[in-house]
């Protein structure tokens, strides 16, 4: 039997669901793969850090982390350390985004490439910010480099892109990305206010202590850089999407829009003007009949319109942790499936 | 430079949109894949066949089609002979649907099967009626099986279910597939009578002469007894979908929905009740702000839940001839990407 080792970096919410459903489905991967994936290192920030190249008993991790809010054989050693020193084979980063820079995470990936480590991210910093650069250095290194989550949580955005649109040329995305101002801009239109809806959402804990990046329009802006990079080989970046919030969206403009049958929505695109790529964030009036009118709460959409397939969307239907805990999973069994 | 030598079974419309597509891409595929694609058969029911073991001329095919009806120098052999007996690498099974039984597609796919040929189906009868068998014969033989254009021309349904939904199980499956039962209905909403409504689907060429099969949910039944042989091991048949099209709805009906805010949709489904898989069609009122609503006209959705992912949507927009091309030519790329 083979062995796969990984090294985690960051393991909040998203990182433990993932380590619960590795454990969970350790079996079913053995059976299928004939190899076992070990985690050989899982660093946090403020809970410790472990090392244990024969591998990390996960459920005891997790129970540590459960019950007293650290590792208790918890190290100091920090990602970057990690990244450049521990034994494994596969990087997953899931450190928090920096959405003004994409790093640290960016270095912590170049440093996996570089040894020829695959990796994973759920961290769209990398994406937003320098995937050219990196999905070129995994090529030259001969590396796997998955990043399904950062997107769209479980749903396969780029999956599809590089299974599906074989010889399509990707001519415009439009999305709603964003579950923060989509649940804002939902409740102001059942007449709650925009000050208790932002405290719903943080109630319900997919709203940040700070919501302002996703209110001015960064998280979208960060999607739909990372979209346009992929699909479209954009090599933009957060900064060079043309980008208007909801912030300066009034309970009244809401309500009008609803009486003439229409629903404010956060829209984010990418389109070809001139030859060059442009992208967008911008809030946008859309008819009671359109797809993008039925998206809500933590719902969210992509339409890909390409050369030969027409237009497409994928919906993903109001994911919990579970559904990013499942994207990170499935770039892993991607790994096994190919670098075998 | 390799070759890969197809014979295709059926050239309609949809057919000559893929010739005219091979020759346009043909370029592209040999610089990507060192590959020529010939094509060495083409055979039809009433516009004669052509055999030419080293490739035939597809723009001049074209022009005879386009200009005389007929291939000029066509011979009479039949599909289960070129099948069985002419030298090709693929076999592109696109003849007419039989929706009561599959055949004769089945076999022509049984033939080539079992010379060790892949097979690419845009017939959706032998997906409906007997895919575990053909999926079965295919993995004995060491062939590759893809059917991507079945259920929803272009979009990449069972591409996504292969690719993405790793180590998923589907509990669930839920869509809107069938143009015409979606047309009628949609224009009953405007107040359109039923049989202008048929005679404009008629006009713009999405309409069958006779529209049976659609109105009594024939078509949406093989559609989803294909997603769930599928995606699901359902090994069931058209005939096993508890089914009932919109030959009863009237006027009057939609009408009334529409007043209380719904559509009336035609809906197909896969479910597991009991540990047993179970399909069904039926008409169905929708509300408004849900997703099935916006899906109007030509554009189809497909809802698939599964234990991880949750619930992903895809929808198709306006599907043109070009994009059921789109879906035969994207199968052959991956028999290319696939075979080698």
């Amino acid at each position: 039997m083979k062995t796969l080792k990984l090294a985690i970096l960051g393991y909040g919410n998203a990182g433990r669901a993932y380590g619960k459903l590795l454990v969970e489905k350790m079996p079913e991967i053995i059976k299928k793969h004939n190899t076992e994936v070990k985690v050989a290192a899982i660093v946090t920030k403020t809970k410790g850090t472990l090392i244990e190249e024969n591998g990390i008993d996960l459920a005891k991790a997790e129970t540590e982390l459960a019950d007293f809010g650290k590792f208790r054989d918890g190290t100091s050693q920090g990602a970057m350390e990690v990244a450049e020193t521990v034994d494994y084979d596969v990087l997953v980063e899931l450190t928090p985004l920096e959405i003004f820079s994409g790093q640290p995470a960016i270095s912590h990936i170049q440093a996996a490439l570089k040894r020829g480590k695959h990796v994973i991210s759920a961290n769209k910093g990398p994406i937003a910010w320098a995937f050219r650069e990196l999905r070129d250095l995994a090529a030259e290194n001969g590396c796997l480099f998955y990043y399904e989550t950062t997107v769209m949580d479980g749903a396969p955005v780029f999956n599809l892109a590089d299974e599906a649109l074989l010889m399509c040329k990707v001519t415009e995305i439009r999305g709603i990305l964003n579950s923060t101002t989509n649940f804002i801009l939902g409740e102001l239109e059942k007449g709650v206010a925009y000050e208790d809806a932002i405290e719903e959402g943080k109630r319900r804990g997919f709203v940040e202590a700070d919501p302002a990046m996703d209110v001015e329009g960064w998280d979208a802006a960060a999607k739909i850089a990372a979209l346009m990079n992929v699909l479209m080989d954009a090599g933009t970046t957060p900064a060079d999407i043309d980008r208007k919030g909801i912030e300066g969206i009034t309970a009244a403009q809401v309500e009008s829009a609803r009486e003439r049958g229409k629903a404010i929505k956060l829209l984010c695109g990418g389109i070809i003007e001139n030859g060059k790529t442009k992208g967008y964030v911008k809030p946008e009036e859309i008819g009671r009949g359109d797809i993008f009118a039925s998206i809500e709460g933590t719902s969210s959409v992509v339409s890909i319109t390409t050369d030969l397939m027409g237009t497409v969307s994928i919906v993903e239907h109001g994911p919990e942790i579970e559904q990013t805990a499942y994207g990170i999973f499935s770039d892993t069994m991607r790994v096994l499936k190919n670098s075998c």
